[in-house]
């Protein structure tokens, strides 16, 4: 999980419910660009490792959207090491402006992606080259998952770990959190607007 | 905010995502017991403030469930803090297994309540009499506002500012954070169960 100041809390934080569900499998770690106290506009003061520190590719890589990636895509040293995480991650899923980090780095040009739907405009800005499709709530394009909001976030969330480990998994996560999982992938509510 | 180990990952950050998005009225601040680093099985380290420098009674007392409840229940210091604050707060809110702390001081005694209906009969037992309300998604009982899973404790989160402020202020969080809002706090798709 990476995070930088100014990170939307829900975006980090659905996910991880869900991931850390399935914890046979998935062991959660926070990184940032250096390390020690993350913060945002909700109080939240989260301890982090400094990305330099991580050896091994993560098996997922999981990137958050929020306030802070308006200045973050300007950071060229964060996005250089995004792109070699993304390059060697065996999967990369970005929840709301997430998908502007990661389409800075120019891994999703030519390739299908979806964002938020409130900075729709400027994540489009950010990543010209890719096919960004307005109307889903999440994209699915090799190993790239990308999500609309917050709902969208969590929602994906399962569907990734649906196509992984089976629907069966997915469901009985969403059940025992008592979670009301969107499981449509394609038709967001938001998208409208 | 009141944190402790092993407290579930959703029912802190999806309330504390939305009463931070009514950010001209609601400062978020975190304490727990000891102060300093709390930890959960999804590898967060999350800072906190020790419960003696609660200086005056919160506005919004927020109580998450957990694991660690089973714990807590058991810690007589804390449940005379979650006693005194709860008093003195305007409003408590409770998700998950949260209400079984509060139902601990007694002061949920012959008040309407519910709680995830994966524990349920565990935390009956920690309030024998508390009118206990299985079908709910959440239940409003004066100040005291409880909620069933993760999902059941966003939406009692935008109930409540809806009861408060008004049902726009949480209809424009939610589509702000594009969040599906189930609004009906009375029929739990998980009471069948």
């Amino acid at each position: 999980m990476l995070l930088f100041n100014d990170f939307e809390t829900l975006d980090v934080f659905g996910p991880v419910e869900i991931l850390g569900k399935h914890n046979d499998k998935y062991s959660i770690h926070y990184y940032s660009m250096d390390g020690g106290l993350i913060r945002n506009n909700d109080g939240i003061s989260m301890l982090t490792l400094k990305l330099e520190e991580l050896r091994n590719a993560p098996d997922v890589f999981l990137i958050p959207g929020g306030m802070g990636t308006r200045i973050e895509v300007e950071n060229k040293l964060l996005i250089q090491k995004i792109n070699d995480i993304a390059k060697a991650s065996q999967y990369v899923l970005t929840v709301c402006t997430g998908s502007a980090l990661l389409a800075a780095t120019g891994l999703l040009d030519h390739k299908n992606a979806t964002s938020n739907k409130r900075a729709f405009d400027w994540v489009v800005m950010m990543g010209p080259d890719v096919n960004w499709n307005k109307k889903a709530r999440w994209v699915v394009d090799g190993k790239f998952y990308t999500s609309s909001g917050v709902s969208a976030g969590m929602d994906m969330t399962l569907g990734f770990l649906a196509d992984r480990h089976g629907m069966d998994v997915a469901k009985k996560i969403a059940s025992r959190i008592e979670y009301n999982w969107i499981a449509d992938k394609d038709n967001d509510s938001f998208a409208a607007r």
